[in-house]
């Protein structure tokens, strides 16, 4: 054991990476197959799932890479063209491609709960996943709006979702709600765990002292009381307490316009009160290399930022780039991790 | 008189725009001027303010226009470097800069008024107004969050917010008011008022069947009922209803990717839920170009769309650019509307 053990930590660097196949009728499988025909990736990652959902997925390409279906994550065998799956379930049948299906919400979802379960137990250093739908989640009696929440339930973690591109940097106040209970959650409470986050979070890549800005919830930023109190009752008290804590954070500033100054470099990262206030500016250029951070975990974990793309699934036409950024990021901020955490072989 | 009306005629195009100061205390004034410099513009606009305030913008331009203040809009001189003014306020004194001022509030909002009365009476074919200061106006008395609600209650006509830059188009269906309450005021009426003015507002620009993209409220645009019902209930029949009156109104779709399909060029207008919403996206490139154009109102109007950078006022460097496009796209539409509405001499 101590020799194979050896020839493991040799063989497997300390960045290894789980990734989940996402929603079987979705675009996941066709997109993860594609990424894992880069050797590299195939040798830094674990992937988990189902083997008849993404044999399929990797017979659709053609030619590449032999799927190997691992006993467990002690039996990887890393040879060129080898991508290592580990089965999170075994479907009797193919799920239908481009639709919302019971069977594979459950899937996807056991795919997710596997690769948590591996990132709890330091056997990978990061999770990076393929997009999942929430309604077939939902057919499946699961009633999760997204892996974040998956994630906060199964790590018992205060966790934010970050969204970056090349240019722009944000954190969600509140993700998966009605845009009127977004309101209600964005309390003082909710705004304090985002700045922290997106502090901690900035600072993982690298910068010293972020700036944060936190964008108001109201139309210009409440314009002094006028448009709404949330900015006097929760947002600019939260910025305070941050400061405090010597954080640097600012605002709250007018959401219409903070994005565009993040983008001209004026702040590291801009905290957005809703769904839509801060992905709008992150996907506004494109979809190719956004990205989605968890913050608050004791482990890496990204995904790409677009989603099941049920009307192109099956084509082989979905583009990949997002989820290869997602595995950089992942990749990137697990080797900063590296000082502070040991993986084990 | 008859040969005085005739020289008029000859001498002033049947496009002449009213352009207000802006508050006195903000960038307006001295975006206004240096806009007036250019010999053109001059020569097309009757400025609407106090002579006080424009006699010392143009002054801290040094050497330039010669400011005529005119007796009435029936006394234009149309002479090189001349620029003529309407005197809609006479302050004895001159109002601080960079602050919120009752007095500047005041003067401001006279400006917009007898700008708005020259339009009405046919004098010009549209106004493009300078920035306001929502504050300024309070400390003033007058209650009104921006210039859209001023035109809206004093030409009794249902308006909507326009905004447009090279690559963007889109209409608000609620603008300055509280996030929660722009949730309540987003229902069928205010949905199928936005579309149908969209749908005008697009044509103006001469699209013949515009195609108007409508964007949910919540994210994902509700998640098929997951994440809000205002799609379901106000938002998805208000574009079933327009699609029967001949509009090619689609959605509810989700706000974070609405935005960047209509940029590449799937839609040509956007009919956003919320201030917030609709703006982000037409500022976060920079604000140079950005327009805001009032629908709905049986004149042109339209406007920067900037605030009055109180930050920056008085010294000289606020950039006049999307003023100038402002007042570009008044003279585009005053130009389409010509053929339906004669301009009085």
């Amino acid at each position: 054991m101590q020799e194979l053990s050896a020839q493991l930590t040799q063989s497997v660097p300390p960045e290894r990476l789980a990734l989940t196949m996402g929603d079987p009728s979705g675009i996941g499988p066709e997109i993860v197959a594609r990424t894992l025909l880069n050797a590299e990736w195939a040798r830094r990652c674990v992937l988990v799932g189902d083997p008849r959902v993404m044999r399929r997925a990797f017979e659709a390409l053609g030619a590449g890479a032999r799927l190997r279906v691992a006993a467990s994550i002690d039996d990887l065998a890393h040879a060129p063209g080898t991508v290592n799956l580990l089965a999170a379930s075994r479907l009797e049948a193919l799920p239908p491609v481009g639709v919302v299906h019971a069977a594979s919400g459950r899937a996807a979802f056991e795919a997710i709960a596997a690769a948590i379960a591996l990132a709890q137990a330091g056997r990978v250093a990061g999770i990076v996943t393929a997009p999942i739908h929430k309604e077939a989640l939902a057919a499946a009696g699961l009633r999760y709006p997204g892996h974040t929440e998956i994630l906060a339930e199964r790590t018992g973690c205060k966790v934010a979702m970050m969204l970056a591109n090349d240019e722009l940097r944000t954190v969600l106040v509140t993700v998966h709600c009605a845009l009127r209970e977004a309101i209600e959650r964005a309390d003082f409470a909710a705004q304090m765990s985002a700045i922290r986050l997106a502090h901690q979070g900035a600072r993982a890549f690298g910068i010293a002292a972020p700036r944060i800005a936190v964008a108001g919830l109201n139309p210009h930023a409440g314009e002094g009381g006028l448009f709404g109190d949330e900015e006097q009752r929760s947002i600019a008290p939260a910025i305070a307490a941050a400061r405090r804590e010597g954080i640097d954070a600012s605002g709250p500033w007018p959401g219409d316009t903070v994005f565009m100054q993040a983008r001209q470099g004026r702040f590291d990262v801009v905290v957005a009160q809703y769904h839509d206030q801060g992905l709008i500016p992150v996907k506004y250029l494109g979809l190719d290399r956004g990205v989605n951070i968890t913050l608050g975990l004791p482990f890496v974990r990204t995904s790409p930022d677009h989603g099941t793309a049920f009307d192109i699934a099956g084509r082989g036409s979905a583009d990949a780039a997002s989820l290869g950024a997602a595995l950089d990021m992942a990749a990137r901020l697990a080797a900063a991790n590296r000082t502070t955490r040991k993986a084990r072989p």
